[in-house]
């Protein structure tokens, strides 16, 4: 942490800077510039916490130096994290597809789907039964009913089953039939979720809020790991920007920023950031270029008649016709798939 | 509803579209133009939520008309909506003043800022129990003591109370000792949450989100409105932009666009938009001047030493001087204060 | 600036860097903390420009502590600005108004125009002469003979007068007629368009860039000020956001930020910010409270014919009953009016 | 375009706009819902340009139905534009990569350069000298006489050259030595500037602004088109967002968008988008996977002492190794290079 004071700061002002950082056991260099004297703090920073240095007489403002997340950094785990859910894993040398409907509906839909993406070549199957959505009036979702045919598709395929998780109760109830929990975009800074969904052991597909930074979202994942919970896969599914020619802004920028900064995995979810079927094929050779772990897709059996983000589903063929596209793509990356 | 089909679009396709909706029991309008034929849908829209007309064959794009939410809706309800606080109003022709400090640290602290700023004109006491903080490392509030806390000033002073929850176990915790329930921007969108504070009957101050647009906002509010609890305050507290000169943007514009479109009372928090304590001033006049119905402000006994948030709390003396400055903008906006 | 090291960073690669800093004349701090090293360098950092030193090796980041602009900043000129424009005065204790259509029409047009709002209490007409428009399509200005109508109502009322320019062309013509140069938000970086209008003398209003930092935009009167014209105007005119009730965000916040930061006046455009007339009254109060120096309103005789703008335009009556409700916010903020 | 009128408009609201639209000569359909009227405008739109039906009485809103840019059109031009530069195209079956330094800053950098990226691939050379720089005190390019030393590397190495023009004297100075013209992101609404450049019949490659909606970008190319000039390349490099860990956000999904509105070719500078030298190759991937046309890449014999973007430019090794990596995503994606 540095403190950069204002031109002309008063040696009182600098003496008092001092003395408060020295109280709490810290170190200090000082550097004093032609036009500013700046502080370097040295030593645990947390133990200044409660000491609101930007407001101290005379201090122009204050530099971080060190990212605010520790366990997600790779800086401090430079191994990169697999982590593994039912008999797939994610962030080693296989590309993890993730497929199946936004809501699901009923249990025909997720055991026809199941089949369908897993002869594809997906293993992991995605369905919600808890479904934020914008509007009250829109279609919320079947809840344990949901989670229990995502179960019995499972069973019946071997594939492993995520489903988004929007409080503890949907928590409580989906540890029983999931093997992997994922918390959306608009619960990204739900922190009280994300401890709970922590305390489960249970891998967490973490998706990043349409307002985060990138170092937000790190932060966020360290209230998983912070519990005990070193499973975290993260997920880009768009940002929120001023275009609206795609409903949200793809930033593939941060595949390559993550593996840079971090040693958890990471996947992108094509549907959601684009919210126009005709752009996911692009976008998903896309991800596995940049060096994404994993896809999440839609699909639906019949997407003009799905309850929910029909628009940006793609029917079975169309995810086969896909994922056959992918598979050269995913070699050159150096990814099985 | 507007379906704007493609140039050269088949017969066959305009047929198919109209079928769908006709099967519905809605009616269409039709009208060719030289580029384009566009079909306009008449009746109760949401009859074709499971239409995913946007991937019929031959559609270019789909234009809605009306707006999503209903109930927060100006246009069907003109009137606008005064909520009861404890012994003030919201929404009327008084102006709101709501202080405190960011985080409750103790019995002491909330007591004599309660006191403090009763005596320079504020009606209701804020501080947070629950703290959502963006690094695990940071505080996190005292919880349910803190609550405590809370009631015991609003006992001594008889200033009502608001606090923000961030759980269900914190809304059940809460109505034993609050008059308000506060929904924080990163909770915006957590949908299940807003259901559970909309049935507490207690009045909701509804923080935007980040990334929120106000029309995503608007349907937040409806999900509080529709468990039966029209008391609803709404509180522009920043978006996300990419200006880092100020934590975030305060989106003054968005007090008469609310004002516009809903008959929702809304305030102003120009402590959390800016982050920087000298924009406080200038941004509380303007909230007024741009015809708030009240202000939430940050107030410490000793910011320096605040577990949260100094850089941007007032001093007592301080927030009394300023509460002095803004007596006349309240009485050109023709507000009591 | 400071130089952050990386964790581990090898004792050659600190020398190295040491070394580069040394060979300019420099002098440098070294602080090694737990973590990570860093080097502050302490002189002219404008002799370092042609050593990128963040891609050395084991340099993880640069942190600059000092702002890019030199002239503008207030640091080194604390006495504010006050630019005098024909009769008036733009940063002391007058608040200017300036108004007038977004597009010159006619020389009758411009002329009724000048007349109705001097009554009103406006000082500077504005009006567009070239008009930067969206698409090629759209009706693009009358030019030089807009230039001359302008300058015709400037002596039949002894208002001052402001042209947007966007070529050299343009300013080349507008010399001979005008008062003021204003560069519009699209050209706000076109740095050679900047330097000639510097290069005139004349006063120059500078719109904000829709994208641009505050940084950026006080970065763009350096360009100004630095071919030896200090008087320079800035205008808050909105930033592009995600957000779209309003056709641009209007950054109030800007207004008390370049108090802070710059010398240099501020004023306000809310008819640009906002796209739609019934917003333009509260921002204009919110303008003022904040603390700016002036405004600039569009007005046009009958603004359902406008050739540009229309919907936010004013009529010369609703424009005078905004200046009535303007005096008091005027009075109030220290400004005459 | 279609009107929505306000839920109980006055019978002689709606006949008013009828009169004004029939007296263009347009027709009208009227659809009267259960909420809201609307009214569609059927014939040649522009006609209207000068009726502002939004603050007609009883107007809620108005939308377009249409695209406002036709020449850029695929719905009117369904075949992709192949533009020629040089011996090599652009829109075809060939990936063309260009590359080349931030600036020209002498004949043997130049010619250096232009050697080393010939042999590795790259059939364009790129080189600045005129340089936009957001400071005044940064290197502002060498000029005319750059140019001379990019026509000098053309004519020794075959390649073809472009170079970046800010104003009529560089376009009037760079058509004697290059072969395509570069306008910057900064000046993409410099409408002025796109005009002249139309009017060279030159080549154009038109950078996206930073806060340019994919509309405005089609529209600042009808510019250049309505000139007579169709030989317009897009060039997308990143948007201005709050993220902050690359310099600019690549909106990769604008690749698609693109060729699915519009004929023209579009490339991708990573280079720009994200300022940091690391991520260049994973995103030039990345674009070629979405479908991208070509690169953009900044190269310098030395980075590390380079007098503009040393940080994101890669050296002739660097350069090389991505062309060798790049060469399978190009086959996959159909392109020759």
């Amino acid at each position: 942490m540095i403190i950069v004071m204002k031109p002309n700061a008063k040696k009182e002002s600098i003496d008092n800077i001092l003395r408060l950082i020295k109280e709490k056991g810290l170190d200090v260099h000082i550097s004093a510039g032609k036009e500013v004297t700046i502080i370097g703090v040295i030593g645990d920073k947390s133990k200044l916490s409660c000491c609101n240095l930007e407001i101290a007489e005379d201090v122009d403002h204050i530099l971080p130096v060190t990212e605010s997340y520790k366990l997600a950094n790779k800086k401090f785990h430079p191994e990169p994290t697999i982590v593994k859910v039912g008999n797939t894993t994610i962030g080693g040398d296989e590309l993890c597809v993730m497929s199946g409907p936004c809501a699901v509906e009923s249990a025909h839909q997720v055991l026809e789907t199941a089949i369908a993406i897993k002869k594809s070549g997906a293993t992991i199957l995605r369905g919600g039964a808890y479904k934020p959505r914008t509007s009250p009036y829109s279609f919320q979702g079947l809840e344990e009913e949901g989670l229990k045919y995502m179960k019995e598709a499972r069973e019946a395929t071997g594939l492993a089953v995520v489903c988004e998780v929007t409080s503890l109760a949907a928590i409580e109830a989906a540890v029983k039939y999931v093997d992997m929990l994922q918390i959306g975009a608009r619960n990204m800074q739900n922190f009280y979720l994300l401890k709970e969904a922590g305390k489960t052991g249970l891998p967490v597909l973490l998706k990043r809020g349409l307002a985060a930074t990138i170092e937000d979202w790190l932060n966020a994942s360290e209230y998983i790991i912070s519990e005990g919970n070193p499973n975290v896969v993260l997920c880009e599914r768009g940002i929120r920007t001023f275009e609206t020619a795609t409903r949200n802004t793809l930033d593939i920028s941060a595949v390559p920023v993550i593996k840079h900064k971090s040693h958890l995995p990471i996947i992108v979810d094509p549907s959601h950031a684009t919210g126009v079927r005709r752009y996911i094929a692009p976008l998903a050779k896309c991800a596995i270029a940049a060096g994404a772990d994993g896809l999440m897709i839609e699909t639906h059996p019949d997407p003009a008649t799905a309850l929910s983000d029909g628009p940006q589903s793609l029917t079975f063929d169309q995810f086969d016709e896909l994922c056959n596209e992918l598979r050269p793509y995913a070699k050159l990356a150096g990814k099985r798939f």
